[in-house]
């Protein structure tokens, strides 16, 4: 196994080493597309598994549109086709044929109409809404499909930005703009709580500027996390489109008093790139670090044997206790390879992150004991045989807290609030994170700050969200800063960080993914 | 709500109809390309539920693997590149422009190697294997993948054969030949299994010909099932590769004794298309039927009040069998609408296919009882309160057997022996079902056969399948044949049903979809 490089030597490049030492995912030959491996793909289901429940529960349906979308489609939202045009896989040829010994496109197999594979699916599901929404009693309808979508990016990352990639898009119709907006709200909470509760992410929730919004939406709301490096990166986000693709595609509905009005939407989307968050926000030096809500195998136990005869004695000695985490589903795995040494195992498993490791050696069958190692932390403890596995589970609840606090607080030690642009222009520089700072609200500004120093606007935070030990609160004192500080209205006014003109919001800039 | 056309009428019509009534699909623009609509993708979701965990419970472990394939890899196997080149999405471009305010293809963009949008990823997956595997340790290698998959057919129809299609694709690797059919089979199996304890369809296990078999593939072994037209559907195929993509892509293996040895191989899928299959095997005049433990609805509960009060008053009468069905995870829905009449709600969930249905009156609430209609025979009962959910149980299972039972009959009673030309043709001709004759064993045969009377040979069956009431064995008398009959070596032996010539394979026959 390969010792992967540190974090702080080279942060992209650690990335790259932790996916493919870990088994997560490779490239293939094609351009930006990735490989899921079995060990990637097992989180891609877990995310799901959790998720599609969500969905569910808050009342949507899943249901599956086709992939290729017509080119007159897609060209029918003027900001939509504007923001996808650059980057899109088109299908133009039906058949191939053999000429010379080498295959060829047939070029009488020619389509009459272009086919974009889909980067997103508003257009071919609001062109099945018309179809589907007469009356107000057709709506809300509420839908959601699991799929692949096609960006064709320049510049392509693992899990971050592949030509292809893997998630969930959300299509909703209202009746009216409150609804929507309600909505929009709720499935942004559901990802955050989300985000929170099994993947130890802290979020923040915010709202997009009108130049960083999706294209066609008349609003977007993010979830922004900070990773390891400084840099921030978008992790799902929810769309209020107004009446855009509605009016785009001819949706109306008789309202209770008989009128005709346009449906109002919303659309909203995580994807793969969860796992990038996962791994640039827990990951250490020595691998992946998987907090154990997710992580496909929590528990790998390694036996440390010489010979057959004490294999099975250590195999014996186990029974028992797997045979307690099976009743109570804690996904373990049992290292009993030969060919590999101790030592070989703990780094492998350290690599893929798994939350707890199991070793027993002889000595622990003499002593009725366990030796129990944390990922996160290291920490090393022997335990009784008899409570093992009450142990392991309040350590993996342990794991889940830790990782969601330390990610929280490193969060909080790396936002900053500033009010000068050299300092501004410095901590962006050096990735130090989050930069809370005002702005005078033009894209103009939003334009020449992210041409002079790389630094995004990633969201105007909503209420409700932390803003680290630099709290903007006068009343705030450093580190005593919890999740719930508000950005109030009291202490937003300012002077633009860049202009020096008034300013009435506070944004979060960052370098970002 | 549209009365459906009756089968015998025009069975074909009744199919698209029943899919439009019931809202599992409908056809979109795009040539080819169905949508999925939510009742119709619940049924998938069920599919890929249970047979997600067989396929892993059997050792697989889930993948994912981009859906371009380059042209090169494509080309690769002779005769896997034949089979699938005449009809495939080709991605040409990655952009458009804006040309006089219109859209068009940005030429600029061609990409340097045409893109095949996979419709099956042998060829994607074996160039991966070609890294992946270097030891007889790292064998056998079983991956699975739940994907979409685009074949560009000339003739679609809804669920049997469309552009776009969802589906499971499993390719495996194996040091043997022996592993590798061993894998095959079982996979075989689980399909079957799959369908007779869930879809209660009776497949046939079988062998296709050399015609018939996988583009690549060595042997390929399908399950065939009868339609209630009396046209046959592949219904699932489980190939045995050989070492036919291990050489295409140079994937070798160092064995035991160090020698350099390639990879034996497996592919095997199943599709959306077995919802086809339900449909036409298990729908009546009146719409689908489906079985219980497919059902995305098993008990459908139609209140029947006049105004708010007794609608108020049934509800809580059933609250507590509602809280009970709950519990026993039996998935019901409760149909409240105001604006449709019982009848309509009746029909409408009949079109469904619920199995169940269990209507409540005001006089149901004085008798302390329930009415249920199952929708298999249209058997209606007064249960008792007191026993209901423990009734409806049994109902539902009973209904799970009675769809087999019925569908194996059916079947059963059109399986037909046959030892002369011009039987054969009227039986083919007539539709009349499946036909078992004796063939000489050559392609030529196979074509003139298939030219004449458009019968093609759906299998070779394997031994302990049911070949109906009029059973090869001599020793099998008339409707006593039971499921697991022989088709044995000892009477197989006969003529060929075309040329006369000395035969001793025996083969099913009928027109397919």
């Amino acid at each position: 196994m390969k010792k992967i490089v540190c974090q702080k030597d080279d942060f992209s490049e650690w990335y790259n080493q932790v996916i493919q030492e870990s088994g997560l995912s490779e490239c293939s030959d094609v351009r930006g597309c990735m490989i899921l491996k079995p060990y990637g793909y097992s989180l891609w289901e877990n995310i799901k598994k959790i998720l599609d429940e969500k969905i569910k529960s808050t009342g949507h349906k899943n249901a599956y549109f086709p992939m290729f979308i017509p080119k007159s489609y897609f060209s029918r939202e003027a900001s939509h086709v504007a923001g996808f045009a650059k980057e899109c896989a088109i299908v133009t040829h039906s058949r191939l044929k053999e000429k010379d010994s080498d295959i060829i496109i047939d070029e009488d197999s020619r389509l009459e109409e272009e086919l974009i594979v889909r980067p997103t699916s508003e257009t071919m599901i609001w062109n099945s809404y018309k179809k589907w929404i007469n009356s107000y009693r057709d709506l809300p309808l509420k839908l959601n499909q699991w799929c692949n979508v096609c960006r064709w990016e320049m510049r392509t990352r693992p899990f971050l930005r592949t030509s292809e990639f893997l998630w969930q898009e959300g299509h909703t119709a209202h009746s009216t703009r409150e609804e929507a907006f309600e909505e929009v709200m709720q499935m942004l909470n559901v990802y955050y709580d989300f985000g929170k509760e099994y993947l130890a992410i802290p979020f923040i929730k915010g709202r997009k500027t009108e130049n960083e919004k999706f294209a066609g939406a008349e609003e977007t709301y993010t979830i922004e996390a900070l990773m390891k490096d400084g840099k921030a990166l978008q992790c799902g986000t929810s769309h209020l489109l107004g009446q855009h693709f509605s009016k785009a595609f001819d949706v109306k509905f008789l309202d209770k008093n008989n009128e005709l009005k346009y449906v109002w939407g919303t659309s909203w989307g995580i994807s793969t790139r969860l796992i990038g968050a996962l791994i640039m926000i827990h990951g250490d030096d020595r691998g992946l670090i998987l907090p154990p809500k997710i992580a496909t195998i929590q528990v790998i136990i390694i036996p440390i044997f010489k010979n057959e005869d004490e294999k099975n004695r250590i195999q014996e000695y186990l029974s028992n206790i797997i045979e307690v985490l099976e009743k109570e589903n804690i996904r373990y795995e049992l290292d009993l390879r030969d060919q590999f040494t101790p030592g070989y195992k703990f780094n492998e498993w350290e690599v893929k992150g798994v939350p707890l490791r199991i070793v027993v050696g002889e000595k622990d069958i003499v002593n009725s004991q366990l030796e129990l190692v944390r990922r996160d932390n290291c920490e090393k403890i022997n335990i009784h045989k008899d409570d093992a596995v009450m142990r392991i589970i309040e350590m993996l609840n342990d794991i889940q807290g830790n990782l969601y606090k330390k990610a929280l607080d490193f969060r909080e030690k790396h936002t900053f609030m500033v009010d000068n642009y050299e300092d501004f222009k410095n901590k962006i520089k050096n990735k130090e994170g989050f930069v809370l700072a005002n702005w005078d609200g033009t894209t103009e500004t939003e334009k020449l700050i992210k041409e002079e120093t790389q630094a995004t606007i990633r969201c105007i935070p909503l209420e409700n969200n932390c803003v680290g030990n630099n709290c903007v609160k006068d009343s705030c004192v450093e580190n005593t800063c919890v999740e719930n500080t508000f950005v109030d209205d009291n202490c937003v006014d300012g002077k633009c960080i860049k202009t020096g003109k008034h300013s009435s919001i506070k944004v979060l800039f960052a370098q970002n993914y």
